[in-house]
């Protein structure tokens, strides 16, 4: 899908010259011949007309112009002498509550020039974001908060112009997606109903605004469009992703999943759309394990265990010494034990199988990935008993979201063609291993498709297709959101799945086979 | 015509509490609310949307809401707790080169509830609006020209809503209307070229702005409306008197005059506008005449003279004793010297007549109305032979602008259903007296109609009825205008024009009647 309508254009015009008979002031005569080209008139701020009567007799009313696609059609942005070519850029960025991602956009080739990421500055004050939330209640925090992003926001983007050999003022549009809370934090928002029943966001659909209003440096007339959001746990980032995915543009079925501490879930086809969220807790992401760690230099990200030797075979990010377990690893690693019979399907570790590598640490049993030999930092790198049910209950969470509302809506797995996998690590996840713990649905492993940075993705999207705002309209619209926290039938599925795969075996036949 | 449909309107709003099955954001809550009362959604600033938390809650849900009628529809300017109950007010400006008008209404009743005038403090810099374009192109002076004028505007504001218990705040729209080069001074957009040929405006037509764009204090959500141009010599305050006198809605023909230092018309009917400006010298408003003056406390308004024992009846402003002519009366007296045999058709005093009032001043003859024993100033009250020269050359350019226009649509002035005299002094000239030195054509006497402060009444109407800013786009578009700067049959038909009333007295059959 390549769609090419971007949110700039430039436009050469070769006014006529004025005349007694042809006395139109400098603004009528550059609005009509853009309207003429736009098939719309345009919108002129004052300080763009101010602007008029230095150029347009200087150039000898031979002008470029640089006009952007505005909350109410097309805009003004920039004039100046026919020959210095204007060209003007775009930032997408993905607001995460880990890391933001910037990307600097051609808006005229509509290629990506450049990416940086970086690590989110509110960490500080809590990596969850309900700790933030919190904070941003007391005091002056909600406005700490969002000044250490509109800073960030400030530094990335002298970081990445100036990479370019570009200035901040050559960026025209800015398009950021994020979920609802982070959204709130970056425009200043009140946060604090968003955790508390019945969970209210100040703002779904945010109108745009200048990102000078909140104090972002970039080019004086450009616009800002946040992607909205759906409530207080499905937002923007969600919606990118369904955009950067396409799934609401066909008639097959398609599911989508944001793996995180929070499962977010699409279900759906170009006719419906069935969204939910819900807490899958951070043990996915190796948040809160005894060795989970973020995907770092050192971190294991992919594991496999010999079932019949035992032999541990690891790799780590940048083959340095073993530091901790990231995502994929941590899912690959539990696979792996319950396939070689380290673990049983309630997650209990089976000390007897290879009693060389259980061991006790901290008063409890864990399994050693890495002896302190391999790690040369005085600690292994280990999976625990009680990593392993957490673990458990959040795959078991995860898959039990999936299962209500694929059964919500009267259909099953194998109905759906594909299966998106979007979030931090769900490019890196290896779906027949997600399928083993039984966190995944057991279907045809071709049908998994990894989405990368699909927030990110969808904001370039918006810049490169200007249409893609209305398009986002139409899936906010289209989504019919099931309240999981709310639910019966999530607890009564739940106890099901808190086994490796699940008690009932028939719904992973690859796994029964494969044991 | 009393059309009545505001730019601002309250609507209370009883909101479903929000509960786990409706767990819209507040913004989504009070857009659709909204979106059912006006049939659109409105468009909502981030300074609204941050305020949401803090009242919705508070409130109950129920509270009273301002909208605004903004360039590209509603927009929400303010929200209150339900029962506090939200009261805005606009304000219209005529924004004159002399005086600036400013009135106050009432966006819920519609009544106009406080006007005051003020001198345009850029009259230091020059009477002459050319001297003050002169004024602006030098160092910063189009800085110091805008910011008089937004300067006098914030303090009026102030004077005009402490007068009536309000704020600066409670005002949440301004219209204003002025000439072409006033409207450029009070936006700050360069006018040099208004004056060059080929007389080249900066802009015409104006996007709505914020006042605090330019400095002005009022509600910050408050828009500002300023009437469009149709070219240099042909601004917002005539479309505004255009509006006002409806004349662009009948089937008849009318002709409006603005009479004053340019002589600005407009003849034409629903189907057709024709448009044409030229300039009619300062004298007929007194400007340059030896004992002109401003319509103030002892200015002699009206004059009459007895044709048979010539003694003269004058009336003065406030009833003090007489210290000048203002421009009603410098017509009455004109006139009435004509009917009396004081001057020939020519122009010429005839010093016989009256030899006790032909004096001779300066090493002039004048004619004096009132000696130094009525002034009590130590000089008389008089007009001199080079007054009556300048006042033949500007009405007979009045008068040549009025035919030209009528010819070039092919009419005759009997065509003429209403003739609308507008401008500063327009409603207190005698309509008789005009035509009897040949100033305005000679209809019957009930077509001529006062429009008063048409620019200010224009401006009014657009805050009172908010479709007007399109009709004012419809009259606009519908005008041609007439480059009078440039005809040769101004200046072939002027000729016959300098003459008391005309060479051709055919044309003013009541005068040779009369006479």
């Amino acid at each position: 899908m390549d769609r090419f309508d971007p949110v700039a254009r430039t436009i050469t015009l070769d006014l006529p010259k004025p005349t007694l008979d042809d006395n139109r002031s400098h603004e009528s005569r550059i609005r009509s011949a853009l309207k003429d080209s736009l098939g719309q008139s345009p919108w002129l701020s004052l300080d763009i007309c101010r602007g008029l009567p230095d150029i347009l007799p200087i150039s000898g009313y031979k002008v470029e112009t640089l006009v952007l696609d505005g909350p109410f059609g097309w805009e003004l942005a920039q004039v100046s002498t026919a020959g210095r070519s204007l060209r003007p850029y775009g930032l997408a960025v993905d607001i995460g509550s880990t890391t933001l991602v910037f990307y600097l956009v051609d808006l005229i080739s509509g290629k990506v020039i450049s990416t940086i990421s970086k690590t989110n500055p509110q960490r500080v004050h809590g990596e969850d974001i309900l700790e933030r939330i919190l904070f941003a209640g007391r005091n002056n925090g909600l406005e700490i908060l969002q000044t250490e992003l509109i800073d960030l926001f400030n530094s990335s983007i002298q970081e990445i112009t100036a990479g370019k050999g570009l200035r901040p003022e050559d960026i025209f549009f800015i398009t950021a997606a994020g979920n609802t809370t982070m959204c709130h934090f970056f425009l200043g928002l009140d946060p604090v109903y968003i955790c508390r029943e019945p969970y209210i966001p100040v703002v779904n659909s945010f109108d745009m605004i200048r990102p000078k209003e909140i104090g972002i440096d970039v080019h004086p007339q450009a616009l800002l469009y946040c992607f909205p959001n759906v409530g207080s746990y499905f937002g923007g980032d969600l919606l990118a992703g369904i955009l950067t995915s396409g799934m609401h543009l066909r008639e097959e079925i398609s599911m989508l999943v944001d793996v995180g501490t929070n499962a977010e879930v699409i279900l759906g086809n170009r006719d419906w759309l069935v969204a939910c969220a819900g807490a899958a807790g951070p043990a996915l992401e190796g948040g809160i394990l005894s060795c989970g760690m973020r995907a770092q230099p050192g971190a294991i990200e992919r594991v496999t265990i010999d079932r019949n030797n035992l032999t541990v075979v690891y790799h780590t990010i940048g083959n340095k010494a073993p530091k901790g377990l990231c995502g994929s690893a941590i899912i690959d690693l539990l696979a792996a034990m319950f396939v070689a019979g380290l673990v049983d399907p309630t997650g209990k570790l089976l000390r007897d199988r290879d009693r060389s590598r259980m061991q006790q640490i901290g008063g409890e049993w864990v399994y050693v990935v890495a002896g302190i030999e391999e790690t040369g930092a005085g600690k292994p790198v280990y999976l625990s008993q009680s990593d392993i049910k957490n673990l458990i209950r959040s795959k078991g969470a995860m898959y039990t979201i999936l299962s209500v509302v694929v059964q919500n809506v009267g259909i099953g797995f194998e109905d759906i063609d594909s299966f998106y996998i979007a979030g931090a690590f769900g490019n890196y996840i290896d779906p027949q291993k997600a399928i083993t713990i039984g966190m995944l649905p057991d279907i045809p492993i071709e049908r998994f498709k990894g989405l990368g940075n699909a927030a990110g993705k969808g904001a370039v999207e918006a810049l490169r297709w200007r249409k893609a705002r209305e398009e986002v309209e139409e899936i906010r619209n289209k989504i019919t959101y099931l309240e999981m926290n709310v639910r019966g039938d999530f607890m009564s599925q739940l106890t099901g799945a808190l086994f490796l795969p699940h008690t009932d075996l028939s719904r992973f036949p690859s796994v029964a086979k494969m044991m």
